[in-house]
């Protein structure tokens, strides 16, 4: 691998260990817990893992350990600081023990169920220090959630005589890692379950998870660009561009890059889920803006749409449960339809309501929801290009208040998808040290015996020398809901709370930053520099933590 | 204006003067200079401004100078780096005298031509250090090129008492910049003319002309982000990302994107231009390396493409332009047919030869070609999406190995397009430096008296201090050109030299990059931090200079 400059000069920073997780580690319990809802459903399901209590690493006395062996997978879409958390782990079961030894399961969780795996050396781990991506072993989107998988695994686990397995993922994989942890102190397999906090989409938190990772780092890379658009945008004076940004369904990105660059207009999907606004009513509220400006010689602006918003306006997500279902029951016929027939099948079977949404839209979106289907025979509606389609729609609006005299600007519109572009970059200051914290938290949850647990590491906006590590009971995350038609303990997804301080600091501004011009341009990640810039948390963790923006 | 924790850290930055630039300023004249070609031509164009010695600014004796008044124009596309010329230009017409002012024409030369303009105070330009974007006064895309043009911006010029005019822009803003100076000199109007080359797309540059301002930090920005896509690319490996990047014609950003960042393929229009490929020859280039690849259990990549492909496609530009010529004469009638009889028209209607490439394309850029013209009637070449256009017929020529036994991995592919998000970025320390100077530079040209020179900087791969700055004769880089019917004189645009160090590095390693995975990753522009990292020049400019990639 031949190393860029930066990367070179960026081997060498050594990552900040909380105090607690420094030279003699001891633990501290708190209470019992319990789940968040669902609690006696929760409690069956887990009778091994349920209620054990918050646990957090203290300065204290430490038990030497023997040598232990551990397996560690990356599950899911990348997020920067993966590389950072085995690192962690790496370095704190060495030190624990030097005949320790670390196996990394390649590509995901296939890795496990295939015996996919290579030994993670002091040779081999260097050169991922303080690097973005997961290509040190891989990721991929295998779910862990049969027992025939549970056993397959078992089996190289125990060839390997890996005694933890540390599962790093998002809300899902966090889940079934605790399903696991579960099945195994069943069977009384002798191999305990950590899972780690995983994801750039903000989704996976609570009061005990401060944040996932990834996050920070990926929102700066998006607001480094979103603020280098605003600024061409402030200098050519004559293009409306939309971005869109990844997070599937939270809109915790979206907001996070507003907060940072004060957009003309940020969409929040849970907003308008929740006001129940359509299509066409966003689309007028976006002319409204454009007018507004163009009425004020401005021709130009920058508007935010998070991943998941087509699925959260009500009326669109009805039509597609329905056309979904119509189309599970009319499958096989369905398919040897041409194109022109489909559609026809379509007008004619949906019901009146979502007939008429179907026909707002235009038509090659239409044609989408009608044709492409996925391999379930779901609508693919990640492929829809939203912000192609509200600057269409925005276009042609403006064109019939044209014809009506109530807009005479212009309205040129750019496009854009930021995702792939900040989902392996170096991780930030923060999150080099928050993952490294976190591998070190997942030893030391190993080294204690326990399992079902996720490593957590908080108090996150002070300094990392006083970041708390700990680790949090996976069962005292779940609720029970409705996944393929089935009751299923999960972990909560966390959207972005209408009532939560960051949401609340948008609503209060953004009035004037539709009005004004008020762009921020928060440049690019910066690793050397002066502290306040380099160590400076996300807007959204600082105003959940009672901060200032 | 509200500014980022980035921006206050990042106004203190004081750029390094040239050590030529500090306190006392001397001049140095070089022999007369001749144009690149067409001399006796370019001669009898420019009586007054022909000849003229390249100039270089030396420690020495200094005069003093009368207080002037000077207005500077941001012209076309902006690039990082822009108000650092500003700012250079302010502080050293200030240093010259302090009761010297400064106005900035707004929106580019309409500005000049409309009287739009602000005077740029100490208060308002220290908000703009350092910074980004060309929002300082914005910019535009009038060209300034008419009698009637160049006597309404005499007009305002004498009203201010302005006595200089700098202009900084691209190729065709400098060429204008001569003529402007040309005529003001033969009417006796006492404005002297000053150029700045600026472009993010490289093209701007010769022995005199080590490079334009603004490429270094947005072939930067590129290839951060295409370093994170690479790194994303081999972490889930399975995506192969095709990523257009902005330059119009020529190469130079793709290739010094592809020189950091080792993608698996870089597209170079010169060379297909050079022999000749087709779209087809491209297509299976691609697809044997993807097979290649394939067959080796990796079905990822990465592949780059210059914007200005589709035009350097020898037979497309040959199609390009019969449809232009066709469709001009036949314009009227054409315009009234449906897109079925248009394209009818078309088939029945093109040569043999150019009808053959036609029918290779995809039908919506067919479409695109015999449908969508700019006001001009011309076929709208940058409306392609090449980065679609190839991964489409890139995948339909796989499907039709598949089905002939000779493919048999996957493809899928995402596509990007990098512009926006580079060209207003906070300039690099070197275009912060480089700018500076050439404010410096064109501050001292005109305290010299000087008219229808360029600021230039050289030496540029050494430290900034000694750097060497001066002024070349805008004449001197002239030849002849057809430009819409006429014969002109224009700067000769620089596209990748294929007998130049850039060009062969990529040719010495391509073989290895696209069989192997040798991505590297050369993460985000740091402002901070080791000088090796911060203050390292374009591997372009290093090689063009003799210095190694």
């Amino acid at each position: 691998m031949e190393k860029s400059v930066f990367q070179q000069v960026r081997d060498a920073f050594t990552p900040v260990l909380p105090v607690g997780l420094r030279t003699a580690v001891g633990i501290k319990e708190g209470e019992a817990t319990t789940s968040v809802a669902d609690q006696e459903v929760i409690k069956k399901m887990f009778p091994n893992t349920y209620g054990m209590p918050v646990v957090e690493f203290v300065e204290g006395e430490e038990r030497g350990t023997d040598p232990i062996n551990v397996g560690v997978i990356l599950s899911g879409g990348q997020a920067p600081g993966g590389h950072n958390v085995i690192t962690g782990l790496f370095d704190t079961i060495k030190k624990i023990n030097p005949h320790s030894r670390l196996f990394g399961f390649l590509l995901g969780p296939g890795g496990l169920v295939d015996h996919k795996y290579i030994e993670i050396t002091e040779t081999y781990i260097n050169d991922f220090r303080n690097t973005g991506g997961f290509d040190m072993i891989g990721s991929g989107r295998t779910k862990l959630e049969k027992e025939d998988q549970f056993e397959k695994g078992y089996e190289i686990l125990k060839y390997l005589n890996i005694k933890a397995l540390v599962i790093i993922g998002g809300d899902d994989s966090n889940t079934n890692a605790c399903v696991l942890a579960e099945y195994y102190k069943m069977k009384n397999y002798p191999v305990q379950v950590i899972g780690c906090p995983k994801t750039i989409d903000g989704d996976l938190k609570c009061e005990q998870i401060e944040a996932s990772f990834g996050f920070d780092t990926a929102t700066k890379v998006y607001s480094e660009l979103i603020g280098n658009i605003e600024r061409d945008c402030n200098s050519s004076r004559k293009y409306w561009h939309f971005v869109k940004l990844m997070g599937r369904s939270a809109s915790h990105i979206a907001l996070e890059c507003a907060l940072q660059c004060h957009p003309n207009l940020c969409l929040i999907s849970e907003e308008v889920e929740a006001k129940d606004l359509s299509l066409n009513d966003i689309v007028e509220d976006i002319c409204r803006m454009v007018k507004y400006r163009s009425d004020r010689g401005m021709n130009y602006g920058v508007v935010l749409i998070p991943e998941g918003l087509i699925e959260f306006i009500p009326a669109i997500g009805r039509l597609i449960d329905e056309l979904n279902d119509l189309l599970a029951l009319h499958g096989k016929d369905y398919k040897d339809l041409s194109p022109m027939e489909q559609k026809q099948y379509i007008l004619e079977h949906l019901s009146e309501e979502n007939l008429k949404t179907f026909e707002t839209l235009p038509d090659d979106v239409a044609r989408q929801l009608s044709l492409d289907r996925d391999p379930h025979g779901n609508v693919q509606v990640s492929l829809i290009e939203t912000e192609r389609l509200l600057s269409r729609m925005v276009d042609a609006k403006l064109q019939a208040w044209k014809k009506e005299g109530k807009f005479n600007g212009s309205f040129n519109s750019i496009h854009h998808f930021f995702g792939y572009e900040g989902r392996c970059a170096a991780p930030s200051n923060f999150d080099a040290n928050y993952c490294y914290a976190l591998g070190a938290s997942a030893a030391h949850l190993i080294a204690n015996g326990k399992t079902g647990y996720m490593a957590v590491v908080r108090n996150t906006t002070a300094k990392p020398a006083d970041w708390k590590a700990g680790g949090v009971p996976i069962t005292s995350l779940f609720n029970v809901e409705r996944r393929n038609g089935k009751m299923k303990p999960v972990i909560r997804k966390a959207l972005v709370d209408l009532n939560g301080r960051p949401f609340k600091e948008l609503v209060e501004h953004r009035d004037e930053w539709s009005k004004e011009t008020s762009f921020v341009y928060p440049g690019p990640v910066q690793y050397w520099g002066p502290s306040e810039l380099c160590d400076r948390t996300t807007k959204t963790l600082a105003l959940e933590r009672g901060g200032k923006a």
